[in-house]
């Protein structure tokens, strides 16, 4: 029997340059909010999301048809443009067959440190159970890429790693303190995942900004069977059995 | 009342380019073994430690009067060294008013890495309820600096990091999700350090070279009541009462 797979963890994307992501699969984690409202635009039709890392690149696209420009900076949408980074502003048809251009703080430059990875992938709660199954599918190393807070540690990316490596443990060598680590945050917070998420920075800050709704529908999960995967600089939704 | 002052953990060496340290007490933590192999050496009368990155700037020390070579890599004592990380090679008298020049993976390179604080101490479960006094005394924010291993994170440092955080909770400002997390598995592990420690990849690579023994020793707390403070690039016993 060949061995399984591994399952890694990378808490923030500092720790990039230590593990190489060649030949793996890398899903970058950015639970609030970035990679929930893009799974979330691709569930509600949206034909593709372009992740870009800067404001200018994103702007780059205005004025192309059927494109919808979104722009967060610090949790707040960035002036100028029509959408930010909230889950509920896609849900009313606004990305219904077009293509979503997007920039945030962590999650969407999280996707672009992760660039020489095999295969990207993104997730949240709301895709956990797809997620979980399409990973088993892919027979090849994974690293879960936390998106954190400037570059720094952050608890809610940690739980949601934590999450996959319980549910998919017996299905992959995990083996990092790292992945231990993550797992048992995980455990600990499951219970009232709501409760622990309120002891998070991001919390805080987001609740400040008044978007303590958000958190609550980015904490749900299995809302949707769509995995979001990159291709050609690009997610498309992938749907698993 | 002025604010307290903020304690913060870094869980990985490779995090200290996005925390400033200057005007910050950082604690350099490597339990499993380095700091508290450099704080049983105190405690046994050396007059002080110098912990040097290289083999080679330790080996520049060798044919001085009084002074003890150590060297580990990859948790072996290096070849053409007397001794090496373990802390009952220094118990039986041989680093009594001498001075011990010490370099091992991970632990002597994080203390170089945070030269640029105001001052450096290290320390271990052995040294613990001394550490959080010198602290309380210090009124000066607290960064806790996890030495890994080769830059990655461990389990042993940041559940040391969190018993620090634990008990030093009401007497500092604690905000960050590293910390909070860092908290969370220390109340994890309490109950049984042992046992917790064991799931912990660094256990598994001593436990092969036959140390068990040093880590059993390494999770004892309060042996001693001395902190070891860096000064001139030497660590030095500073007794608290």
């Amino acid at each position: 029997m060949p061995d399984k797979p591994i399952m890694d963890v990378l808490l923030t994307p500092q720790l990039i340059p230590l593990y190489p992501l060649e030949d793996k699969v890398v899903v970058v984690i950015d639970v609030l909010r970035a990679t929930t409202t893009m799974t979330v635009a691709l569930d509600q039709g949206a034909t593709k999301v372009i992740p870009v890392e800067t404001i200018q690149e994103c702007l780059n696209f205005a004025g192309q048809p059927d494109h919808v420009l979104a722009g967060e900076r610090n949790g707040v949408r960035v002036e100028g443009f029509d959408y930010g980074n909230s889950p509920f502003e896609f849900m009313d048809g606004v990305v219904q067959g077009k293509t979503l251009v997007l920039t945030t703080t962590n999650g969407t430059r999280a996707i672009r440190m992760a660039h020489k990875a095999h295969t990207i992938a993104i997730g949240g709660f709301l895709n956990y159970t797809a997620l979980c199954q399409w990973l088993r599918h892919q027979n090849r190393d994974v690293v879960l890429l936390c998106s954190g807070w400037k570059d720094k540690f952050n608890l809610e990316d940690t739980v949601f790693a934590g999450s996959l490596l319980h549910g998919l443990h017996d299905e992959f060598t995990v083996d990092s303190d790292a992945a231990f680590a993550a797992e048992k945050l995980y455990v600990n917070a499951r219970k009232n995942l709501l409760h622990f998420m309120k002891q998070s920075s991001h919390y805080r800050r987001l609740k400040h900004l008044g978007v303590v709704r958000d958190i609550q529908y980015c904490l749900r999960p299995d809302l949707t069977n769509i995995v979001p995967v990159l291709r050609d600089n690009a997610l498309y939704p992938v749907t698993t059995k």
